[in-house]
Parts: structure tokens; C-alpha cells; sequence
């Protein structure tokens, strides 16, 4: 297998991960995405890793020569759509970090360069794959708590400083696409329900001297089978917190309700009150590369990254225009 | 002090807990304020305070004949507007259930009936007295997560078997009004913001046999200050839930986060993370008859009672409607 990174500003870890549990690589090399991009972290854990990737100052002379199976894309989050849409031209398998494009028209081309193209792709929708994540969602499918009616979801993020270009909304999207939309693909997952409106809003106050990054925003959604689902969004975590990010799920059900909270599992059900014991951590890339060996179907499907994409975008547009937002 | 009591289909409780501190009354009387109304538990408790109250059939004829000071209002919630506004009229002090009506127009007129008429009026929005609540509210104002810019609050209740009238919109009004009010009142006053837009969405499915009653509900709120707020309100508590309620709130601020759960509340900020230790509950229609008597203002007053019934109507409509609705 030939690999490609374009880009070190996203999950490329989750790639990492995959190779630090043996996917085997023929070749690994990596290019910078976007102007100015550092690569630092990416070239230090790959050398942490043994591996001794080709380094290109040129991601498309990197596509032409190297001619890769997968690429990985995660450079500036304004450039995702860009770069993935020249990857699915040339039929590579694209593994892309979230949100897949930052603009609805850059994501509806992705969607008809991908329709057909037996290219498989999968957004970097990791947090599924975490166990208490993975848990919860198992023991709902299960029917633990009954038929799902209400959900709220929540990413809470320390912002500490970041780079430059988190503080402009070309560059860096939206905290919805990319803070939130992690929550919002949670809420399709849980429910099995797809969005039918949304309203949400969003606010740059108390952002530290970010520029156009918005620190903190919700999002309300109306469902399918009259399900309902908030979320929220903020980056006012303090620094003083035990750990980066404080991400939580709850979902009521016609017989339960399911917590994700503080990474353990609560149910409430007829049963009693219980925390769950946990499933193992899947490896968000290996199951990727097991997809397109048609091993298993990916648990990220390409149209749950469209999709969830898509609603984060117009709950971006909701937020922006101030107005409710029929999908 | 004269009191009546009119109707017991609501917090009757909160007037009694005020007796059993030791309220002097000179005279007590309740009559029912809804066709059918049953005030067994009413009289029942009463009885239990060595409380005789006179009863009549006919709440206008207690009012005629007592001439009380104050009257507690809770008949079935959709008698509420009628009963206040005689009240108003007649100049009697109302501690009112919520919502104040179940109709926007019927608000209106008990707000223009209130308006100068100098009488002491407050909602029963008695979860702002518990102590957890209380306290979380204190340290809030005192600038402990500093400018509240994010909120999300929840209602869960078990659902049980109701009775009739909460079946029928006519006279329950709605699962937003009734059960969501308390959580839409506490974002007014966690945040000190008003409220701006809202949308909301309920449904009745899943909700056991109860006709018209919402089992599920959600609301979005943008407030001033570009301050984002949602609720989640359901009747799915599972009957073996350790507790009744669920009740939370949740307050992102520019400096912490502050949260109730469980009876507790969670501050997190640059000191770090601590559970603490809570005030004393304050008993809210103590606090009430003090506020009559000039001692104090009552932490719920009138201009609350008036803007979260509001509020709470709104979103209701909001979800009928299924659309944004803009204050």
C-alpha cells in the first residue's frame, strides 16, 4: 500500500495510529497542504514511528509521482475540499479530515466527483470509535433504551492559542464544521434518523483574540420520526480543566436514557442505573483500510461524512443568516 | 393574613411548606378552580398541618365572602388565565402557578390587568429555591465562570399515569409551558440576558397512552449579548429512576463552567474543579408573603413570571408552528 499526507494541521494521528498497529506501507510520503503550513508534528511522529516518509514541497507533484492508494488529507480546513476534490478526480481512496469542504457548493462538487467513482471515503469522524462512544452507540442499537425521541450532544474544547489560521473563517471554517460537527455526526448515528431543519447560532465574544472564530455556538435540529437534538459548542474549556476536551452524548429513549459523560457509559433503564462496561477502542484508520480491502464495511460511511458534513455547513448558515434552515 | 387556595392540580405544596414554617393565617379557604378538580391531596395535607380551611364549591364565592390577601392559583393549567385575571381584578395578591396562561392573548390581558394595579404577583417557579440552584445562581452572579456566553438546561420527569386533563391541550396547556417553563425561566436568570428568537420542536410519541401530551420537546434560544441557549424536556424517566426529576443546568461562561446535576453543582475555572458546598433552600412562598410585606423582593418577580410564560408560550408555538419566532 502507497500512502500519502497532505497536511499536518488535522487528526493525521489517527493515521499514525493505524501504522503504529502494523498497516504496512510501501511507500509513506507526505506534502504540505496549504501555504505556510508547518509539518513539524507529522515529520517528528513519523520518525517516532520509524518511518522515513519522502517529503514534498508539492502535494500534486506528490500525487503524480508517488501515485498513491490512499491519501490523507488534513491541511488548513479551508483547503480540505480543494484537495480532496483533486484526490477523488484521480481515483484515490480519501481518508479527510472533517469537515469535508467548508463551503456547500466545494462540498456538492465532492459529491458528484465521489457518486460512481469507486473510490472509498471516509471523513475523520474518530470520536466514534472511542469506546464509550462506541458503547453507547452498540447498546442503543440494541434497544436498551427503546425507540430514540431526543438527544443533546456536546464538544467542549480548551482553546489555549491557536495557529493563525483558526482566526479567519476562509481558512479555518467555522467552529460548527469543525468543532461540531463531531456532535452532529453523533446525532444521525445514535438516531438513525436523517435532519430535516435546523436552527443555530454562534458568537466570537470571549475568544481570546481569535479573529473570526467563534468560541462557543448551538445548534438545534428537528428529525426525522419527530426527533429532536440540540448541541453544544464552545472552546471556553479552562486551561485549568483535566483533560482537553469534555465531549458528551444523551439520548432519550421511548424506554431509557444513555449518557456519554466523562468518557463512561450512564443507563437508565428499566433495569436500573448503571455504568457500562466497555468495548474496545477500534483504530478509526485500520478500519478504514479494512473497508477498501472489503473486509468490513467502514463505520464512518462516505455518506455519513457528506451528510454530516452537510448539516454542519447549513448549521454554520443558520447561525450566520440568523434564520431556520429546512435541509 | 387572609389566604385561599383555588384548584389543586399543581405546587399546592409550595404554599404549605410556607405554612408549616409558621405563615400565620387568619383565614384559610380553597375552593376548586376546574370542573371535576379533585383536592383530595389538598385537604388531605392541609389536615395534616391541623389546618381547617373552610371549602367551597365556587371559587368566585370564596373570594366574594373571604376577601383574602393572597390567593394561590393551581387548577388545571388551562384555568390558570382565568382565575388570575378575577384575581388581578379584584387587587388580590397571586401567587400563581405557571404557566400564568396557557395562551398568549390571555397573557396579555393578565399583564395589562397587572400593570400599576400594585398587587404582589410571582410564579410558582420553585426550582429556583432549591439549594443547588440557589447556589450555582450566587456564584454565577458573583462572577465565578465570568461572562455567561452558553447555556443548556434540562427537564426529565417519569411520566406515570396522568390525569385526564393533561391529555387534552385545552387543559394542559403543553409539555413546553408546563414542565420546560422552569428550565426556560432559569436561563433568563442564570444569563441576566432576554430572550430573542427561539425554535422548538415536541412531540407526543412515545408518551404512553397521553393523548395530547409532548413525551418530548426541545428549545433553542438566542438571547442579548449574543448569548446562545437550549433546553431539552422530556416525560421519559424511567419509572425506575432513582428520582422524579432530572433537572440540570449548565452555564459556559468567558472564565468557567459551571453545572447542577444530581443535586449538585460542578464549577470548573482557573481554580480548578470542586463540587460546592450549597446555601441553605430558601422557601419560596415564605419569600413571597415577605416580599408582600415589604421585608424583600422575591427572587421570582412579577416581570419574570410574566417574560418566561412568554417565552415558554413561544416556543410552544414555535413548535406547533415549526418555525423561528422572533421576541
Amino acid at each position: 500500500m502507497k500512502l500519502c499526507i497532505i497536511g499536518g494541521a488535522g487528526h493525521f494521528d489517527y493515521v499514525l495510529g493505524g501504522l503504529a498497529q502494523g498497516i504496512a506501507v510501501d511507500l509513506c510520503a507526505v506534502a504540505p497542504g496549504s501555504a505556510g503550513e508547518n509539518l513539524g508534528k507529522l515529520e517528528a511522529r513519523l520518525r517516532e514511528l520509524d518511518l522515513n516518509p519522502r517529503r514534498f514541497a508539492d502535494w500534486q507533484a506528490m500525487l503524480d509521482e508517488t501515485r498513491p492508494d490512499i491519501v490523507a488529507v488534513n491541511p488548513h480546513f479551508g483547503d480540505h475540499a480543494r484537495i480532496n476534490a483533486e484526490c477523488l478526480r484521480r481515483g484515490i481512496h480519501l481518508y479527510a479530515e472533517k469537515p469535508l469542504a467548508t463551503t456547500l457548493d466545494d462540498l456538492a462538487e465532492l459529491e458528484k466527483l465521489w457518486r460512481g467513482s469507486g473510490v472509498h471515503l471516509a471523513a475523520m469522524f474518530g470520536i466514534r470509535y472511542k469506546p464509550w462512544f462506541l458503547t453507547a452507540h452498540q447498546v442503543v442499537q440494541a434497544g436498551a433504551i427503546g425507540e430514540v425521541r431526543l438527544l443533546h450532544a456536546q464538544k467542549s474544547y480548551r482553546l489555549g492559542q491557536r495557529e493563525a489560521f483558526y482566526t479567519r473563517r476562509d481558512s479555518f471554517g467555522g467552529t460548527i464544521p469543525w468543532v461540531g460537527s463531531h456532535a452532529i455526526d453523533w446525532l444521525r448515528w445514535f438516531s438513525g434518523q436523517e435532519f430535516v431543519s435546523v436552527f443555530a447560532s454562534h458568537s466570537t465574544r470571549a475568544n481570546g483574540g481569535h479573529g473570526e472564530l467563534e468560541s462557543s455556538a448551538m445548534c438545534a435540529f428537528e428529525m426525522t420520526g419527530e426527533v429532536a437534538a440540540t448541541v453544544n459548542i464552545d472552546y471556553l474549556r479552562p486551561a485549568s480543566a483535566p483533560s482537553h476536551d469534555d465531549d458528551r452524548i444523551r439520548v432519550v429513549g421511548s424506554a431509557g436514557v444513555i449518557e456519554v459523560r466523562n468518557r463512561e457509559v450512564h443507563l437508565l433503564n428499566a433495569a436500573g442505573e448503571q455504568i457500562l462496561p466497555q468495548l474496545s477502542e477500534v483504530q478509526c484508520f485500520a478500519d478504514f483500510v479494512a473497508s477498501i480491502r472489503g473486509e468490513q464495511p467502514c463505520l464512518v460511511s462516505a455518506e455519513d461524512s457528506f451528510l454530516s458534513t452537510a448539516a454542519s455547513l447549513l448549521a454554520r448558515h443558520a447561525a450566520d443568516e440568523k434564520r431556520l434552515i429546512r435541509f
